[in-house]
């Protein structure tokens, strides 16, 4: 199950911090039933566009990956929750409103994955 | 944009090797035009079903990632291929199916990152 998320963001503290976003992937996958199998990796981006400058982390759970993307400038947040394992997307997705105080949000959740991997038409949907 | 592709892979070689995994992460975002902004994390998974074991590997490429989860008991692969940055969707596909030799596969592609930031609905289809 691969949930996206995309949307504006007013918790620009979250969004330019290196540490919060660290902490939240540090501790994120526990919360919705996931195992971290090592430490987040963060990093500060600066692009060719000084406002585009951000916040890129990842951190890999068992078989997948949750990664974050922020743009502090924009409020801007790309947001990726990769499991092989069936989680609580409503959940997930509230526990990111709240981090994030979301006042735009777009997601997605797609059935991928080991469990879903027989080739029949996969299930695409926004929500 | 977001590239999404679930494969049944022949490669079997491919599949199973760190080296391999860490050598195409490494060379293929400059392959498609992207930019590495750190060198990639590869490390090999072993589930709780002894037969799920895999690779997992993940490069952090300018404003966004390349990440490739692979399970070769099963021949399965899941790949993503998130960029801020417009790539050409069909290259990618073709130099990938070139280096796992996909036997069946699904791919979407998803409107995202900056310049779709725009809330109105997303182009997600199926590819």
């Amino acid at each position: 199950m691969h949930l996206i998320i995309d949307g504006f963001a007013a918790n620009r503290k979250t969004l330019e911090s290196e540490d919060l976003i660290y902490e939240l992937l540090d501790h994120y996958p526990s919360q919705i039933g996931m195992t971290k199998v090592e430490p987040p990796r963060v990093r500060k981006y600066i692009g060719s566009k000084p406002e585009d400058w951000g916040i890129s982390g990842f951190v890999l759970i068992a078989e997948s990956h949750i990664s974050i993307h922020t743009f502090p400038e924009r409020r801007y947040v790309n947001i990726d929750i990769f499991s092989c394992k069936d989680f609580d997307s409503e959940q997930a997705i509230r526990e990111l409103k709240d981090r994030f105080e979301f006042t735009e949000i777009k997601s997605y959740l797609l059935n991928r994955g080991l469990e879903y991997s027989h080739m029949e038409t996969a299930d695409l949907k926004a929500v």
